[in-house]
């Protein structure tokens, strides 16, 4: 119930992640790490850019520090706060000057949601200076050697009131990704889910076809992330149709009418029940 | 008036719930389970979703942690929090992360209805991680074998301004709910409530009736829950139109030409008076 | 000027309150309380809401704890907060927990200008759980018997944006309460105002006459409760067309023109000057 | 600079206050005091509420206790607050509830402008109950014997957003105040500015003028507190038409079209230069 | 870095500010000294309204405490708060309690800016009862002999949402101030910013022009202070003309077009280069 | 992980910043220097506001402690604020006091972003008082000599809603920047990014391109930041084109078509491939 502070353990992770290249998204991540430049990763929900950070860190040989944006999200959350302890008050990093002290990777996932004095903190981090401003503590923290900063966000999601600031976006060098061809994405889904290829090219099917509707009328299409939890259904026994309805259709809509059309699509596309 | 916070205790059911299962819901449960898969519940209010996570718990033999949402709650409430303790600030963990350590079933009944930073602490658990990050710890804690995610809402309910991220359903089996047929309704009624069949059986046809109404003025069908609510009242001794007038009818509205004409409609159904 | 929090007081009422029933309210109430199922009472304000759960607390022998719902209340209102208390945070039950503890009535009263917390927060112990989540405690502490919840609102003045939601109202039995007839209004009057019967029937007359105006542009009834108020004027020896029109007509409307027009009825409904 | 409060002062008057009734509004008061029914005053700024309120408690010979309403404020405005002091929390009354304890008359003066948990707050003393619940101490304070709550609010002022709620309106006895006759307010000019009959006269001249311009465009009335502040300059030694332009013109409007023509009507009223 | 707060200095001034009165507002504003009649200063951004206040303080040898109204002040930024200091909670007044208790001009500049609750604890120092209700003190303080408030805002600058309230500038003699006569203002510009004649009147000429445009696109006139600024450039060697374009014209505007109109303006205006 | 707040360390910094001058904004600045007059620095997004003000800091030889504005900044993050710290409270001075202690220049970036409060908080610091009120030390702090103020923003970017306000804009000196002409911005980007004249001179091309499409679509022009971020790329390895599209094209929007467009462009304005 109670827990000390004192060993905040960090992600670490072992084993290369199972990541496959699209484009040479690799090769300019390599060359903005390189020269310390900022990330911005571009592309939609479920296709594969967390993976493809934890890969590059497990290649650059760099700890990663992951932290998720949401809408209540301060500035504090990214860069520490005082702590009472014993009668004084004690700082405490947030994740943010943690990875700046320590030269790791820091991926802001989706920090679009969060408000905008996070964004702004990260500035001076983005630019020449290379360094974070501490107010609280009147400081300011000049990243270590290594030190990169990756931020992540959904085009497709944003509106006019929630999208990142343009002087923000500008400190960062762009990379933009997708969904990654079939071939590709049927070993990711067999590997992943552990299914056979004949299983993982059925869902890919299933994946690309909802993907290509013609004025679909769902926000998000149809994810590699949706088709490797239908996959890891069938792995626990599940038949292919149910598992394609509770992980892709019914977690895709709420409409009635287009749980019934995508129904029709699947049943079109899988092969036999 | 003050009680100390030693000994939190949790949800346990030493009996089996009552659970009867319409579809395959439990099939796919089983097989979310046996892969830490999360879980998302789609349905009306008062279907049974609470139950049947009740049930499928009971049937795992897992701890279930349950949790409400609502409009004020925050992260913190989930995650936990640092309480002022003999002049030093402890860490107490919250209902997500005691879950997360000892490997619950925690299920997060309406959490469409929290704020945006609950359903992003959820998302590092409710993929391929399992792990939960606890910012104010600068810790990262891995799931517990069994540990499970199991959130519901009602997409009757929502709007636009209030639904659940598409990033975030993207990471759940969905598994739709909706009311039992008649008979199983009635058996569900008459055990709950302590009534006879005939009662119950009534009780159903008036929740039947209720909820074919063509172009219904009523924002919410006549649920399980009100009829079993009905019931109780006919075992403490209300005449059964009596308990149908206060557990359904005036329980569903407010207007007074929809009571009357509620109230034609059961008098239609219900044998005698 | 300070007090220490040592010996809370609870409201308790040693004599009977006065009370007349109109319908089967009491009825319905007592199957409700012997199964302790929850209670929602609609009806328009200054009907006798209150007076009827104080009736019913001194019927049953249950100890009564009475909270006024309003917009900035939340759930630690109702459960209760941590408190710093010589170095140490102390908790201390809030009025919904100490009744769950103790078995009392708790009655929420125009619950449905809290903030949404609030009324998620008494979901499980308005359902067959009937238990109280306390999450800043990590326990759950289950309804001692007698416990029983009672809420209530005034359906006439609810907005589509404060309402109470149908999750909510499902889970209670519903009781509605109006303005008595005449005869019982009278009683009422003359016993609450100590006044003779003559007057409680004048006043009567004037407040039937202003509830059956076609077409009022007043947005609330004259009620019992301004009758009782104009009474008490007149006991303490202001004329009655005085007291009617402090207590009643200055009371009911700001409008120039509508208090002539009010003025002009109670000239008509009341005997002489 | 720091201040202990360990004793708090109350607002005494040990002089009559000045105040000439119009109506019969002492007689309803004076009978309100007697039952200990709460009063609402209505009226427009600067006619005098205040005053009478200082004057029926300096004849009831009751303590006074004033709050002034505003848009932040809170219940525990009113009630009170827990405080830290030596390391312990320590209750400290709010006015109100200070109020009820000394039996003094509370004046909450345009409490519509507060939040509306501090209207829900003052319910139960406002009702039959006559006692106040003090949530964070888990207690009820019951009113002392002459405690009396008298709200204010102007009419003309109100919104549909901001205006006092039905229910907490009909708890009380109101009592409409306006602009004395020119008679009487030429008195009280007199007496409160310290000028002369013939200087108060032009005064109030003045004043009803204003008042009745045809379809005015100024939101509020010249009121007898600004002729009295234009009568006080003229006691310092100014002009009567320079008192009147500070202290009504310039202080009724910014517009210079308005401004110019309220001159030219006090032009046409005053005497001479 | 750290610093204790026992010596709070006050704002004080040995040498007579320069001030140049325009009309009688020096002979209104020491009436109102007189009687302790708070005053209101109505005029445009710039043109001496802080100057007005410290020439008046000096010459009636009060202190004089400032405070700059902002969105965010709330009346404890006025009247005071608690502080932690070696376990207990110390009272510190803030600006407007010490001015109250010292007996020294407080001097509220754009309070309309402020939280209406910053507004409302004003009114009983404003009026005839001149007391400050410390309400988390539970204590009223009479204001020392010499206390004045003094109010100022912009006009031009308020909507409808952001105006002082109507029962506030009821309580208050007003005084408007203008930008200064072309003689009057030379005077001031060559004295403050330490230019010899010649370049004054040139730089009151182009204030004036930019004043006098018809149907003018800026929503302030250039005003005294602006003049003093571009004087004070000239004066550190700067050529004339482009010391106006730095702080008159890209002061006044960002609109490319409005910014070559005012150039052209200012060119034939200026003498020569 | 936990650091004493005792050093707090400030930016300072060696060697001279690479900055080059594009008209007389220098001489302006050094003007407003001598006479400690507040700028205002007017300018696009990365077009090197902060450069020039760290150039100019160095020139002088005046400490410079830059604050980022965001929306949530309020003045006590400018001002300080109080810690606990062994049971005493005790202040922290923010940034911008330790600047006015320490004759610092202060540089505040983007302040229109933040709220209200902290732009009237530098009024004082603005005009002929050079004096920082600190409410909440109940003290005013002189400005060392040597202490400037600079604030920066985007004239492009403000809306209605968030502009600096009059009152503000009036206390400062304006200096307006741009993208620096052809020759300049190349021999910063070479500089900069650390490539040859070609590559710096093709890039420049390629941003002055972008800068002077017809009916741009675009909210942000191509900055001299983008540009060397770019050339950094380049530098690293990347071809010019691809380096093109991530720093420049890819960063400045998501529109497929524009995407394209700027694609087509480029391809038009690069030499070969």
């Amino acid at each position: 119930m109670s827990t000390n502070n004192h060993a905040p353990t960090v992600e670490t992770r072992s084993t290369a992640p199972f990541y496959r290249p699209v484009g040479d998204e690799a090769e300019v991540f390599r060359a903005a790490a390189r020269r310390g430049l900022p990330v911005l990763l571009k592309g939609p929900t479920g296709c594969g850019k967390t993976r493809f950070v934890e890969a590059m860190a497990h290649e650059l040989d760099r700890e990663l520090i992951t932290v998720a944006g949401h809408e209540d999200m301060t500035s504090a959350d990214l860069v520490g706060r005082f702590l009472l302890k014993g009668g004084e008050t004690v700082w405490v990093d947030g994740p943010l000057t943690r990875a700046v002290r320590s030269g790791a990777i820091c991926y802001l996932d989706e920090i679009v949601e969060a408000r905008q004095d996070t964004t702004v903190v990260i500035h001076p981090l983005a630019d020449h200076r290379r360094e974070l401003p501490v107010d609280r503590l009147g400081t300011t923290v000049s990243a270590a050697p290594g030190f990169q900063l990756v931020i992540s966000y959904n085009p497709g999601y944003q509106s006019v009131l929630k999208n990142i600031k343009e002087s923000t976006r500008q400190r960062f060098v762009a990379i933009e990704l997708d969904f990654p061809p079939p071939d590709v994405e049927t070993e990711i889904v067999a590997h992943e889910a552990g299914v056979d290829a004949a299983t993982a090219r059925a869902l890919v099917a299933v994946g690309s076809a909802i993907r290509t509707i013609d004025g679909s009328p769902l926000r998000e299409a149809s994810s590699t992330r949706m088709l490797i939890l239908a996959g890891g259904l069938v792995a626990e026994g599940l038949g292919l149709r149910r598992a394609v309805q509770s992980a892709v259709v019914e977690a895709l809509t709420d409409d009635r009418d287009v749980i019934r059309a995508l129904g029709e699509l699947v049943d079109a596309v899988l092969p036999g029940p």
